[in-house]
Formats: C-alpha cells, sequence, structure tokens
C-alpha cells in the first residue's frame, strides 16, 4: 500500500503507538508541538546529521532498515565522540509519496533496533512527501559530564584509533558490484560461513536477475570471495555500529569520530587542537578482510583505510603515559601533520576526504 | 560561484565565523562532532521541522533569504506553542551542488535575522548536496517551566486564537499569480503604499519578463489590489512570525499552533484532550486585506481561514472566567466538533487540513 492512500495522520498515529517508550525524564513525548523533558543535571550533547538519497545512500543496495538503523548510529557516533551517552532522538524523513507502507514499516524498525542497541529513545519528529528522492535527518540528545572536545590534543599525547578503517569504503566498492540489497539484519549470518539466504532480484520490485544465493553471490559476482571476508565489510558500510567510548572518556585529551576518512578527520582535530601529528602506515588496522577484498578490487587497502569514510571508529588523542586500550597510530607533534610509511619515509598529509559539494 | 567550487570546507568555515555568537551557556557550539550546552535548571523543550522544495516552498516564489526566515519562525513556533521560550537552533541543510554561494548567503542572512528576532543561537547543523531539490530541516531546543500541552483543554474552556487566519494561504494563492520572488526583507515596505521596490524577472536569474515595479505588479497582475492589502498577505506566507505565548501561559490549558490549518489543528488539539468544540464562523478573525484579496481571487476568505495553513497564530483554551487578551472563537464541549454559521446552524467538522501523502 502507497503512503498516499494511508495518509500522514494514520502514518504518525502509528509511529507514535509503535515507539511510546516511558521514562521517568519524558514529560511530553511524541504527538505534541514539541517533546519536554526533565533535565538530569549534566551538560546537554545535541548533534544533527543528514542522509540524502544518491548522496549517502544508494537504494538499489541498501535496506530501508538498513537505512533507518544507519541514521541512528551516524549520529549516535557523533555524541559518543564528545564522551557523552546518546538519549533521545529526534527524526525528519522526507519519502515521496508513492513510497510503499513496508519500506516505511522497515525503515522504523532499523530506526527501532537502533535505538535499543543504544538505549535511546524516539521523543519527536516531522514526516514529509518529496517529489524527489529520500532524505532523512536526526538530532540526537545526550548528556555528557566531561565533554572531550576536538581541541583538546596537546603535544606528546598519543593518536589512537578503536578499530579497523577502510572497511565500510570496502564494502561500498563490493556493493557496487553486487548492486542489489544485502540484508544483514539477523546477526546469525555473520557466523555462518556461506548462509542460505537469498537476495531480492536486482532493481528491487520491479527486478532483473531473478532471485540469488548469497552463495551463488560471492562465487559469481565476487570472484569466489567467501561470506565470511565480505560480510563484515558489507555491515561495517550498511549497518555500522557507534563505538562507544565511556571506557576512554577518562584518558582522552581529544577525539573526533572517523565518518569522513582517517586522515580529513585527523586533520580537523589537529586544526582545533593547534597542533601537528605523525602517524605510522604500519600501525594502522586493516582487516584481513580488507585486504583480501581489496586485492580482488585492485584497490590499496591502505588508500581505503586512510581516505575512506564511514567506519565510525573513534579517533582520539591522550598523554603518552596512560595505558588505553585502543590501537595506537601515532603521535601529537608541534606543527607537521606527516604518514611515515614502512620504510620510514615521510609524506605531509592534508584535508583529504569526502566534499560533499566537490564535483 | 557555485558552491562545488567553494567546497564543504571553506562553506562551514565560513558559517561558524558568520554566526560564532559567545553566551556563558554555550560550552562548545558549531564545529565539534556535537554541541555541548549547560542545564538550565527548567525542562527541556525540543522540536523538529522540514521544509522540502516542491512541498513546503517553490523557490519560483520564495526567495532563500524568506526560506532560511520562515524555517526557523516553524520551528520556535512549535516551542512557542508549549509555553516555552526558544534558545538553541540546529539546521540540516541539503541543497543541489550547482546551488549559487549567493543563494547560501542569502538563505543564512534569512536565519540570522530570524535568530536575532527569537534570541535564539545556532549551535550545530549538517551540511550536504542534493542531485535534486533543496531540503531543510531545523532543531529548535527551549526551556519551559509549565508547559502547555495540547491534551489540557476541560470542557468549558474557551477557545482563542492570537491573530488573523487565512491570511498565509491567501498570500500563496496571490504568490502562484505573481510567480517571481517578492522581497520583503525590509519592513520598512509595509508602511508605503506602493514601494517603488523593483522585482527581479520571473524565473530567478535566466528570466523572462524583465524588471517589474511592484507598482506594475498590483495593477497588471492582481487587477489592482492595492500593495497595502497585498504585502500583509504575502508577508504571512513567506516570512511568517512566531507569536510569543508568554502572556498566555499563566492562564492557557492546552495550546497548539495553526500550521496546518484551524479545523485540523483544533481537532488535533480536541482529539488530545479528550473533548468537543463548537466554534462561531462570525467569530474567526479575518482580515479586512483577506476579504479584499480573496473576493478578487474568487475564494471564499472564510474557508481560507477555517482550512488554509501556516498562519502560526496560536490556538489555545483558557478556563472561560480568566480574562485572556485573544480572539474568543469557540468554547469546548464534552465530545461534538461544530461550527455555528451565522444563521446559528451548525456543521460538523473533521481534520480537514493538509496530508502530506495525499494525491
Amino acid at each position: 500500500m502507497k503512503l498516499s492512500q494511508i495518509g500522514e495522520l494514520s502514518l504518525l498515529e502509528q509511529i507514535r503507538r509503535s515507539f511510546c517508550k516511558k521514562s521517568k525524564n519524558i514529560i511530553v513525548g511524541i504527538g505534541d508541538d514539541a517533546a519536554v523533558v526533565k533535565p538530569l543535571g549534566k551538560n546537554l550533547l545535541v548533534t544533527t546529521d543528514m542522509m540524502v538519497e544518491g548522496v549517502h545512500f544508494d537504494l538499489s543496495f541498501t535496506t530501508p532498515y538498513q537505512l533507518g538503523f544507519k541514521l541512528i548510529s551516524v549520529n549516535v557516533s557523533d555524541v559518543y565522540a564528545m564522551g557523552g551517552k546518546p538519549f533521545y532522538l529526534l527524526l525528519n524523513i522526507a519519502v515521496n509519496k508513492n513510497t510503499n507502507k513496508k519500506f516505511m514499516d522497515r525503515l522504523f524498525d532499523g530506526v527501532k533496533d537502533a535505538l535499543t542497541l543504544y538505549d535511546a529513545i524516539l521523543i519527536g519528529g516531522d514526516l514529509s512527501a518529496t517529489n524527489a528522492g529520500t532524505a532523512l535527518s536526526a538530532t540526537v540528545i545526550g548528556y555528557v559530564k566531561k565533554h572531550i572536545p576536538r581541541s583538546g590534543a596537546n603535544i606528546g599525547d598519543k593518536i589512537y584509533v578503536t578499530g579497523y578503517l577502510g572497511n565500510s569504503a570496502c564494502g561500498l566498492e563490493l556493493l557496487k558490484k553486487i548492486k542489489r540489497p544485502v540484508p544483514l539484519e539477523n546477526k546469525g549470518q555473520r557466523k555462518q560461513n556461506t548462509p542460505s539466504l537469498t537476495l531480492p532480484p536486482r532493481g528491487g520490485e520491479k527486478g532483473w536477475g531473478g532471485e540469488f544465493k548469497l552463495r551463488t553471490l560471492c562465487s559469481e559476482l565476487l570472484n569466489g570471495l567467501s561470506w565470511k571476508v565480505v560480510e563484515p565489510l558489507l555491515r561495517r558500510h550498511l549497518m555500522p555500529e557507534a563505538r562507544d567510548s565511556k571506557k576512554f572518556v577518562k584518558d582522552a585529551t581529544s577525539m573526533i569520530d572517523v565518518s569522513d576518512g582517517l586522515l580529513i578527520d585527523l586533520w580537523r582535530l589537529c586544526n582545533e587542537s593547534k597542533v601537528g601529528a605523525r602517524i605510522y602506515i604500519e600501525n594502522i588496522p586493516v582487516s584481513p578482510e580488507l585486504r583480501k577484498a581489496a586485492s580482488y578490487l585492485g584497490i590499496s587497502p591502505i588508500k581505503l583505510a586512510l581516505s575512506g569514510g564511514e567506519d565510525y571508529e573513534l579517533l582520539f588523542t591522550a598523554p603518552a603515559e596512560k595505558k588505553v586500550k585502543a590501537i595506537h597510530i601515532g603521535d601529537i607533534t608541534e606543527s607537521e601533520k606527516v604518514i611515515f610509511d614502512s620504510s620510514g619515509r615521510k609524506k605531509p598529509f592534508s584535508a583529504k576526504g569526502y566534499d560533499h559539494f566537490a564535483q
């Protein structure tokens, strides 16, 4: 059934029922002009992020569930990157009025599962039709005791990341070959070698190419790459989970999440902190899956790790004497921004990441 | 110059410089992963609203300045409708990458002037390109001591509105005839009978029809309607100012802003309060300008006042014994929702307003 047949009011009513979650701190939730929440005494964190069809996502290989899930992760990641905890979510959704009701239901399923994961509650939003593609934005409100700015890095601090870089960008490259949605909703699939999942035909409901087993996908489209290699890369791109910064808050002097790429985000952190950085290519965490898939794709894995965006790992600094359980990739220096390669040669780096307005 | 030539980073830097406003309550403003603000001890109000090209606005007769101004008003109106005061703004802007830098500058001028009017501060946001039209969303954060929900109306309460209804919808009808942007940025124009303002050619820069004096516009396109009649109608549609609820907070039992139309918004308020309402057509405030312009357009002014949206007047209820300085349009009843016409005949009303997904 199309949204135009259901109508805005009944859709809103359904969302309200589905997301109605009681909390002693929410005085007015979804359904009034604005939400009302009790103050928590701590400082407030607020962040907002947009996802626009054709720019941030491609519905020919993203399921609506994944879209909803990722929208929340992307925003929660910003709250974690300040050292805070997410509490409330507001959602703006603009979809074409010919959109199927099922699309919206699955989108909201993704939002809901992400909210459960991050222990946050939907308290408001806005729905609209568009004459064009889908555009989503979310605002997350959280609290923080001691916030970690981008600007706090000191000369001599060590630079850390919380996990593999480049997986998301590599997942995107694989998806451009697969050219159809790959449902990853069930985490159990991760453990199976090649699950017997049947993929929808390319091009969604209109379809071409017919149904397709994952096994066939890997062997035919990806030249025999195993599902064990492919799955974590696709998952990092389609359904990233934001990294909680809780255990680093005590020691971190500055922090940012890697959304646009390691180099551009490190460059931002350095600029805000008015310091330089040296990073060591050998220390950059590259997953074995990325190495295998990048080799098949003919792309340098280190290039993906340095400049590929959307990994949503945390990038932070801490004093050298602190014992930090994260991956040490370099050190804060006075002003030079350089990468050392494995033979000890250094190369300067600048803001090379994703520019939304670049041609 | 196109945005693609300027780049996201330098645009962000410019916004940051332009909106950098100090406040002792803002610990981290624009430019980090999230904004950090001090708690104020009062309850927090949060609201978000979207404006999508082709649905909420038409750039063939809306200037970017007006767009920016209205986006803020629309969101602030929701905060006022809860009995609160706006403090902070977050902005999401998705524009085509071929957008002119001047467009963005004027959009931000409109945002800035609205923020000054409402005494609020921009603390964050997100910029993106689109392959299609412009989509904007804003989140406003405010504080409230005693919030006024939609659900507080009691049987016997009087129903009030704060000003003329239908002006915005009538302004929109006039704009569909004018078919070109009408700059209203300078309030001084309001006082002049027919200012000598020169309008840009239709179709923006590409243009057709050449330059056009407002005097000519009124006489040629609007059959001699005077600028004094036309201006407040256009202004209410293009640059609405949100109504501060401050002086009604003490007495109001329920409140909503008239965004989708009097009937649909009253219907919502009644539903939330589980009451009925009777309103008197004769009491509905219709401006003399609306009467004149509606007569020219051949539309019933009362129809525009009852069902036209986007006036952003406040609709609220208060106990009958309270002296309230607003326009009394009806009374809260047990369950029936009816309109009385001038001869005392009653007609039921239902949610007739704007449905974004309706065909």
